[in-house]
């Protein structure tokens, strides 16, 4: 029987590029702590297809690599503007409180998860208002795709970098699933950052065919001045490194990482358009990236689970008469996975 | 040319049946976050080894490994009585202050870096003495193998859990090398841990054969009350956690791990008793674990640079006339390559 | 010509009786840290006001207090729910956050500024859904009287309490205006605050005639267990802390505190009553305490601030055409102030 | 009977100046937290002391002051090098990595209570050394007087502050008897301070006539970038400031300040002169500013226990055979004290 999970992209195995490359890096003795060659060309690499000289710091999962960059970013007393169903503010625990030493998330409402740049304009206004007794107007972070599968495009993230420059704010992307974001976009990662405002981005490798990789990359050296110090004091820095910087290197290599990342999406779009011929499917959102969000009659769903498929019931709001649920496609999804999904969801 | 690299034993490779138990574990979709069978598995083997119900969290460093058990056995008010140089101190960039929110660590002087219940007493009794002024005495943590490559006996491990018990500390073990000790011992984990009042160990494997896992392990499951969140929060569960656990399972399995450490030990002892033998070579430290620290002529020192063997010269404080360097061996160090040094140190 | 300041009840200067405690605590040498005549005395008259032995610390600030007994409250990794515009939310620049080192204020929306029972009770059914994910559920914080002059009823504090206790969360009071709040009720301080539920007060005094002087008060001792090495870290241990506890002593001494509270509270209600008379003015809150938030025509709020009345403009989002305000009375508002107020009010 | 109580400098009243500044604040509403004019004033004559700008900031305690300050020259990540036995280290339960985030406090040995220059180079050349896995240096707290009532004098001020801006380390002073060493020194506040290299002084008030009052004084304003929200989110912002400010300004004014340290520091001499005379008695440091350590008999310290002088023992490690004991003297010391004290002493 064909695979039924799509609960989530982190249930993956690591890509065979990316175990390969790891099973190659498993040799000999390697100076520890990034001084190896892997972890150098990592740098050149990331360097090339961001188009700038960049600072990357390769770290194990997305959490950390979000509430690192958030500690560079913000002061304890510092404020940080993102929609207010985030990862960073629902799903990581605290951590970028953790990390920051008690800066406060300021979550603001969004309906397709992308934060407006007005939004931000009015927090800041009211925030500097309030003056001492509030926290610190410091920094923006978004997530791109967002949490609901959706992309800011790149006007959209033209505008927000509008607003952080004029008020003085960083600008952090999430980009847990980026490579997911630029497939679609079909920009250069360039454009998709550093050229639209973007500071420092949380690049994501494991839900899209790593084991354990993500990176935090500075568009601005400057910016990430004694960050190896925050790193390691996270007990973020391996002895070993090179078995991180090995893992990121194959899947940015060649670019492994948008083809992954393309096939993802396409899966996706496939599922959504297959499944809105199902009577009473109603697409809750726009199908951008490699989640998708659809309410389904309460029969069709529970028939769905009792065939062992996996998926979340994922509460959005307007389901309506239906069941809000989850699918989320990988770069491992095949269209058999698809069809069978679909051929199940018509039954 | 044999390899020559004698720096660290965290340059090593991860040994041959962690790399097979990655790639085994490496296919199909599996449940996420330590919802997998390896994580199972692995409480169970960890469970049996110590001979004893255990919680078992299995992180990717060292660093990580100590300073979140320490926050979960000291208060952000708190005292952590240690070596004045463990590596706690020294070498985690302030992990532990960090991750406890500011805990002190009291660091108590020791020639061979074990300290001695008598200055946890001293120190304890100093400590309730000042009152609210003073940090609140809440653990002691202790290294096995020490820094300086000696091992706590079973005496001088119940000595320490005494004082413990009697003052109502807790006992954390830095067991990065915590393999090493146990061969050197010749005892059963049982006994030079929780029979000797360790509550909580850092069980090292990175270090003997694994790419990047470590485990903390609470001999007592009440202590670990919601640790989970603060592994969570400190980014530290991976998504893909079962590639964590299957290190760890492999590095388990069948005694591999004793079996790497005791080899390790062989060939520090082989490498100190041929050095004993060099004009001007006098041991620092009993070689008890598979780290040596000797004291050897300037010019000898410069000689095996000059053949580019590695190593680092290790200041000591007692070196005489001579500079004092320190050797480490591991799992993967051949007779050849002792070999190959002592024949360069005899030139 | 009267003062014309209703801005905040904190520009008060200190009531008589309190500034005649601390001109009579100024002689000779008293021992230092709370081991004073005065701190013993003040533990024991708040354990006779709440007919209930508690647990009494001293501290200079509000912002102090609430942040100090909320660390005490909430593991780094928890969750305290409370209204989203609560004064520890918005107004002490992350202060929570940094006590508690890094703890998650959830704010839930309350148009009166009281929170339900059934929203902290819907989002701890879901933060367990969310499992590790999620901060842990720990703390409800509620503010008596809230944020817009309106008191939680004792059926109201019941239901917080009662929600609390199904969920294990302990319940925090800011009763920055506690007085106000149970002189408003006409029940005993008990009745307001342990016999509903609540765990933690942090009793204000400042507002109400004190120099500086906050009180934490644990209605279980063991709840309060090392609380004082928090104060001491947060540098908020006087060494002369006889002039803390002198002032709360005073005030709290032959129901000075009530009495003031009462007098704010009356004269909040005449102004009330008053400016309902007023065309085009409309109450926005009822004045359950000594804040009013009403509505008025613009020309007639920019008249009264060209007469150098002097008041805070409030925004609350229902003020229709025109402008919303905030007036403050306190124990020293007199029935004058009130009357010219309201006559200018009238012109 | 005369008072006999020389156990500290924080058992006093406040001075009569002080009390009658803070009766002459209490009247009319005052603006809040900080925008009164004392606050005002008291930033200008600061600026006159010190023969410079400045940035003051007025706080409840020493440790608040101390804490403060450190956290705003240390990232969480930074070593603070000081006095291994300094009050920031021992006393004040962990405030300064409380606030700090997690620095570290490096602590260097001193006979006499001051650390030489030397000691910090070495210190952060072997930290410079250690690099990422070390805490990186940052900042340097001496304190003056010392905690063994010693004064660095003007040529060891200029020899830290030559080493601090060789290495790009800050420089700040816990000044808590900073009066007593000016007073001894017999030079200006500015030669003791900035024009040595301090970049930041904890100015002490409440040891030397104030109820509660020290200041945070910045010699740089760049220094203070965003000092307020600290001071806020701390707890620390009073809202009735002028309380605070009313105290330092008569503190200040006059050269009240130096006038109380100078009769504190005549009468410890008469004590250490007086004292010498007793058989037996050594005096374990130079009295130089309003503290005598000295070593006595045990009989006659059990003695003068007897007679109800108060005063701590303080072991001191060099007291021969005898116990040693601490006494300090305040601007309320009077000669009949001391020589009721002594005339005990000579019994």
């Amino acid at each position: 029987m064909t695979d039924r999970n799509f609960s989530s992209d982190n249930v993956t195995p690591a890509c065979d590029a990316v175990m390969a490359a790891l099973n190659a890096a498993n040799h000999g003795a390697v100076p520890s702590y990034g001084n190896d060659e892997w972890s150098v060309r990592l740098k050149a690499l990331v360097g090339e297809i961001f188009e700038k000289p960049v600072s990357v710091f390769a770290v194990t999962t997305g959490t950390a690599a979000n509430s690192l960059a958030l500690s560079q970013l913000a002061p304890p007393f510092g404020a940080i503007y993102c929609y207010e169903a985030a990862h960073i503010v629902t799903d990581e625990c605290g951590a970028p409180e953790f990390f920051t030493g008690g800066a406060k998330l300021i979550g603001l409402p969004a309906a397709d998860g992308k934060i407006r740049p007005q939004q931000v304009e009015h927090a800041v206004a009211s925030a500097i208002e309030m003056g001492v007794h509030h926290v610190k107007p410091a920094a923006i972070s978004i997530t791109q795709a967002t949490e609901w599968g959706t992309v800011y495009d790149l006007s959209e993230l033209a505008a927000i970098g509008a607003v952080a420059r004029q008020r003085g704010l960083a600008v952090h992307m999430d980009g847990a699933r980026f490579a997911n974001a630029v497939a679609h976009l079909g920009c250069t990662p360039a454009e998709a950052t550093w050229r639209r405002g973007v500071d420092v981005l949380s690049l994501g490798a494991t839900k899209n065919g790593a084991l354990c990789a993500e990176a935090v990359v500075f568009f601005d050296a400057a910016r990430a001045d004694a960050f190896e110090r925050r790193v390691k004091r996270a007990g973020h820095l391996w002895s070993k490194q090179r078995f991180l910087s090995a893992q990121l290197l194959a899947y940015l290599e060649h670019g492994l990482w948008l083809k992954n990342a393309q096939h993802a999406n396409t899966m996706a779009t496939s599922l959504a358009v297959g499944l809105q011929g199902v009577a009473g499917a109603r697409l809750l959102h726009p199908v951008e990236a490699n989640e998708i969000f659809i309410a389904l009659p309460e029969t069709k769903v529970a028939a769905l689970e009792a065939e062992q498929f996996k998926f979340y019931r994922w509460p959005v709001g307007d389901a309506g008469s239906g069941v809000s649920i989850r699918l989320v496609t990988s770069y491992s999804t095949t269209q058999d996975q698809v069809n069978d999904f679909l051929a199940a969801a018509a039954r």
